[in-house]
């Protein structure tokens, strides 16, 4: 099966290889574009990475991730947000060296309520303060704060914010162009107002990513490594796929699976699984093929 | 520590109890009030278990639980909609029989997706249809069918009920006086909009039940035990139980702990711990200290 044009892989489905192994694997499976994790480009170095990203052809979708910012003022925070600046100055490299379409786009996961705290409102303030400071600098490096919310069972140790709909309305309440979000399918299945907001996200001009994985039961016991494929599981991405093409979203599509079965793979072997399962359960669903 | 008037013991808590031992550890720690399951009630007879309960002098705070209706219309079915009528049927006597204040309230959890379907939104169609048929059967029994939004981290396999926002639009579009909710501190803590929705619960005068039990990581190998007595976890209760007490809510109180560790323990150990915790971190932010 030749890959989608809009497939993307995220690094992360395959999480073991060095960035020139993914590199190397996504282009000879025939997929276009690639989402970057921090810890591989550190390895490599920030300028080698973005010549070899640059030498493959591939577009760069997004750079994963910044964000955990929920701890409370001192140095510990000013070392974290500190890190994020880092990360956005990242981000618009690789953005800049992928090919046409590459997305100067960084992920944010909020990070949980600190140890020992039951304050989950004041996390939330912590993380909207965060993006605030960050936004501006954001915005005049030309990247975008990816708000993430992650599924609620991550909501105390991972991620405070847990719906489109909170991620929409702290990014009006920052006011910031420079703030988007990823609508990950594992993520936000469940939600009943996922068509409403996938729409409003849309007209507000905040859809910057489209993540797909899949949801299956009985959950793993490292709920971090509960996501498959799309088609192992239960989530209709025909109704999905299209309510974030009638948002009128025509970027990189990612795949990003965290499953040790995956992860134990030969790259090219997983690669070609992904490209697969994108061609079987995602790519038809796709109204509009490349990015224009 | 005595135990809070308001207290009610689910008999989930201490699972592994019969109805006799379950009613007996409650009285014999000074608890008021419980919250029996269908299958030990099933176990001694309605009309003794009813007997019994009656001798205790408890009140009763809810029968768990109907439900499971997302089938498509068939046999399957109809079984599980004849076996609702059986649960409603079984919570009026039940609460007949319990002490003054005894609440008629049958616990409603939705059932998940069918297995090899990936239609959840028709299974929450089909839900609906479900509680608009039954609900004027609770309504002439006097029975409330309690709907239990549970953690989306259920949507799936257990429950397509997610938030308190989805279970009262469907009360509302159902239209009957007999269809409530119930407030689990486990399922929403981590919803942005718990208060929003706790507030109309209220208004709407249908907060049947409020139970409590807390939300700690990392989650076990299996997520239905993850459940802690409060103050072993995140949630903060002082907010949440201000959050219903201010809707008005002045009925028992559970406290429906899955965890294998309490139910390893000896019956009135486990109520005697379940009575400390309460009083610890629930009791003190109860504002009005009895069923008036």
């Amino acid at each position: 099966m030749s890959a989608h044009p809009r497939l993307s892989i995220n690094q992360a489905t395959i999480k073991h290889a060095s960035l020139r192994e993914a590199i190397d694997a996504t282009v000879r499976q025939g997929v276009q574009s690639i989402g970057l994790w921090r810890e591989p480009v550190a390895e490599l170095g920030l300028a080698e990475s973005a010549r070899v990203l640059g030498d493959s052809g591939l577009r760069f979708s997004s750079h994963c991730r910044g964000g955990f910012v929920t701890m409370a003022e001192g140095a510990e925070r000013r070392a974290a947000i500190d890190d994020n600046r880092r990360a956005i100055e990242e981000a618009a490299t690789l953005a800049a060296a992928g090919a046409d379409g590459s997305s100067a786009s960084l992920i944010i996961v909020a990070g949980g309520i600190p140890d020992g705290s039951r304050d989950l409102a004041g996390s939330r303030g912590r993380l909207e303060e965060a993006i605030a400071e960050l936004a501006p600098e954001a915005e005049a490096a030309g990247v975008t704060l990816v708000l993430e919310p992650l599924h609620p069972m991550y909501a105390s140790d991972r991620a405070v914010l847990s719906t489109l709909k909170q991620a929409l309305d702290l990014a009006d309440r920052v006011g910031s162009p420079a703030v988007g979000v990823v609508i990950d399918a594992f993520h936000v299945w469940w939600d009943p107002d996922a068509e409403e907001q996938i729409a409003r996200a849309g007209r507000d001009g905040r859809i910057a990513s489209y993540q797909v994985c899949d949801w299956a039961t009985p959950l793993p016991a490292d709920v971090l490594l509960s996501r498959h494929l799309p088609g192992a599981g239960v989530i209709d991405f025909a109704e999905l796929t299209r309510w974030v093409g009638e948002a009128g979203y025509t970027g990189d599509v990612e795949v990003e699976v965290f499953n040790a079965e995956l992860w134990a793979k030969d790259f090219d072997e997983a690669v070609a699984d992904t490209v697969e399962a994108f061609g079987a359960h995602v790519g038809g669903h796709l109204a509009v093929p490349v990015r224009s």
